[in-house]
């Protein structure tokens, strides 16, 4: 092995030991922590940020870098040691563009505007939040001129969360998704089918959940000897390294699917982390591609299997049994209809999967507009109110059901929510070739066995880490690139039954 | 404020930030870390060890403490900001004078020493770990040298433990305690007082055990919203920062003595680190004394509050309110009886009150006759043995039921065990001091109200981290040095009642 790229290599497994035991530390605050220990676990955190950007700009780990691109340009390494190079590299020189001066100033301003956010939330009142966009969208703006883009500024922000993707490409598939969903959604409210989420409303303890969710996510291949299920005020998912990869959920003491679909979210992103190659910890071949395939697979698991009848039908008279108030006059049929109730309404992260990518869209044409310059912060709540019209047939009546509801834009993260689409169709894709290569698959699932599909997922996704990018990996595992029409067809067939259209 | 000491105090919390930030990465592993987790943490804890060792040795750290130093000695500095550089100047020395190399193979043969001190242990036989023994005696001895000492090797190993204690005055406290406590054990041993153990056995529910520990502990004064009490193989307690202490301990359900002690003895040294000046954190000034402080407050609540009649006048009542199956027909009289009974008995840390320290003794001892080289340590079960015989009457059946069953040497912690005495002692000279300065403290205790006490622990201890020399700090809170006569006195009333001497 070349020497220069085995001391590069240390350099970045000694990275990596301080980010994983910063996530260790904020799993801590997030789960256990008690609550005086808010202010001096913040200096920790900051005081260890500080050592990591030391460690980053180091001129010792810039020169290791350097030293080893230039050996990977000329052949010297091996395919995956390129590869480690090239993504290494790419973060490094997005990060030379930026001077410190605007870091700090990205960092203060958005500090600010987070606290701003969720007062203006609370009041109900976006003139209160907008000073503070207007600067990130300016700050942001400044970021994208910085870093250079090819067509469009923000191609230079989708680029933090998905590496490699243009705003063309994803208005493109975005758009086809919007031409499919708004008369196929228009087609459900005509619907005269007895879909009722209410059916399965009830009593719920929480430590009887708490013992079911875990089942599920044993069940489908959750590692628990690598990981723990706790419970956080936000469900999340988080990995110090794939043998030590942990998920959180909530529980409702009035809805148990809420948290089985929590769970069974965060397990798809566990299941990823944990099926990363362990012995490229530390390098880019041990972590997840992009935020897109990340939310493929925790899409996948949630929707593709968790709400399909084929895992149902192994879980529901498991379900039935320990909650036999609620559920002892309700047929898997209903069950099933339940759960998959369509109705559109006005906050993003209790959607549908029909109505999910519309509200994301809605997003997406948004923030791309801003950061292109096609409209203004101030103009924000009418555009947002007149697309939810538009979309869901929704008045927002306020602007904390509408345009002040997601934390993303307070923090910069513009750019962010396109990567949860493209999670989904990414999904509906991968989810259609495994189904062809394993054609017992529903079979399976009905019988409780999830090996099959995700020994699928670890050869074709998660054990290639980063070394290829999002796009090839789908044309590899899948044999065409990204499209929309998996999705429409999934949607298509699923529902239409659902909904007897 | 000097530029200097002011540079040198945020290294110095610079320097605690990565520690604790061990510490809470080492309580995730003790206490929720998944079993695959292990190797990956390992890993990283010696990573940040690493880099812990780098700062400290830094020459711009090393150059911050000399400088400080002078400003110190030319009066430069503020009383507390002369006893910070005091106490750093005082390790850095020490530490200055061990050779790289000398630390390196201490750490490499205790690390392979307590693998076969594990095996050792198992198997019951001594002449596994000897060879190790021998070396880390002889390792030890060469430590002392490196550091220096004025009269015994041994001091200079006490130092790490109980700074500024010599050999002497403990070899004769230690003395004196001995030679109260074996007279006054044989007169127990000839007592027909009705004192039986087993009067308090039982069935109890962990669940129950739990919440009744927490309202132990939370009545005794810990702040669970600067804490947590969780379960772990070991009990333990461990601090962040004195807004984030947290402690741990195991369940029985055949037993529940074991873990209320257990919990108020931990919840005794987190009160010690909750009590410590947060405004001083990263500095000796928020720094436990010594050891010797530290289980002085561990046993000061374990024991002589915990295991008094007053503390359980007011909590029997809801004890057996909780758990009336065990204790429905058994008085307060004869649970008091029953958990303060004396049993001489092979493991040191499951002995009572009277017995433990001679357990303690008898490794004082054998430690510092090892060191000075009185003793060869093949000759260690012989001697072992019959000081067992000596002090306690016992026949000891196998080295794993004695000279094998502390993991204490295998770390090389020899000067540790004197310290567990030493809280003791002090434990009994404060409480004696504070009983005097608050008269009603039993009626209070009986009505569940420990403030007073609290209080006077934090004033008179607490606050002052290490300001304070051990010795200094405990003649400015009891009006004279440390003795064996308050412990003894403290024996001799309470267990001349229980046994009816």
């Amino acid at each position: 092995m070349n020497t220069t790229f085995s001391e590069f290599q240390q350099k970045l497994v000694d990275i990596a030991q301080l980010k994983s035991a910063m996530a260790a530390l904020n799993w801590d605050k997030d789960v256990f922590m008690p609550p005086k220990g808010s202010g001096p676990r913040a200096a920790m955190l900051s005081y260890l940020a500080g050592e990591l950007h030391e460690k980053v700009v180091s001129r010792e780990f810039l020169d290791l870098l350097r030293e080893s691109k230039a050996a990977a340009d000329s052949g010297a390494l091996s395919e995956g040691e390129s590869a480690i190079v090239r993504e290494v590299w790419r973060d490094v020189s997005r990060e030379e563009k930026l001077p410190v001066e605007f870091v700090k100033e990205l960092a203060q301003v958005t500090s600010e505007a987070y606290l701003v956010w969720v007062d203006a939330r609370q009041k109900k009142e976006f003139t209160l939040f907008a000073p503070y966009l207007k600067k990130i969208v300016a700050l942001k703006r400044r970021e994208a001129d910085l870093v250079g883009f090819k067509q469009s500024p923000y191609d230079a922000l989708i680029d933090t969360f998905e590496p490699y993707a243009t705003t063309e490409e994803i208005a493109a598939v975005l758009g086809d998704l919007r031409n499919f969903l708004t008369p196929f959604l228009a087609k459900i409210r005509n619907s005269k089918a007895n879909v009722r989420r209410e059916a399965i409303a009830g009593d719920f303890d929480v430590e009887k959940q708490k013992v079911f969710c875990a089942l599920v996510a044993k069940k489908i291949g959750y590692d628990f000897d690598a990981g723990r299920l706790d419970v956080s005020a936000h469900p999340f998912s988080t990995s110090f390294h794939p043998q030590d990869s942990r998920i959180t959920t909530r529980y409702n003491p009035k809805e148990i699917i809420e948290s089985i679909s929590g769970v069974v979210h965060e397990t798809g992103h566990a299941l990823y982390e944990q099926g990363l190659p362990a012995k490229q910890f530390g390098t880019p071949l041990a972590e997840a591609v992009s935020h897109g395939i990340h939310e493929s697979q925790s899409r996948l698991w949630e929707n593709l299997v968790g709400r399909s009848s084929a895992f149902w039908t192994y879980f529901y008279p498991l379900l039935r049994n320990e909650f036999p108030a609620a559920f002892g006059n309700v047929s898997l049929e209903t069950f099933y209809r339940a759960i998959n109730a369509v109705e559109p309404s006005f906050i993003r992260v209790e959607a549908d999967e029909v109505t999910y990518n519309l509200h994301v869209i809605l997003r997406f044409e948004i923030e791309r507009a801003m950061i292109e310059g096609d409209i203004a912060v101030d103009e924000l709540p009418r555009i947002w109110n007149s697309k939810m019209k538009e979309f869901l047939m929704l008045d927002v009546p306020d602007d904390s059901l509408g345009v002040l509801q997601d934390v993303h834009w307070s923090f910069g993260g513009i750019g962010y929510f396109p990567t949860y689409s493209l999670g989904n169709l990414y999904s509906a894709q991968f989810f259609a070739t495994a189904r062809r290569a394993i054609p017992a698959l529903d079979e399976e699932m009905a019988r409780g066995e999830f090996g099959s599909l995700l020994k699928w997922l670890r050869e074709n996704i998660h054990v290639h880490g980063k070394f290829y990018s999002a796009q090839d990996l789908a044309k590899r595992a899948t044999g065409e690139k990204l499209n929309s029409k998996y999705f429409s067809e999934y949607i298509t067939r699923k529902y239409s039954e659902i909904y007897e259209l």
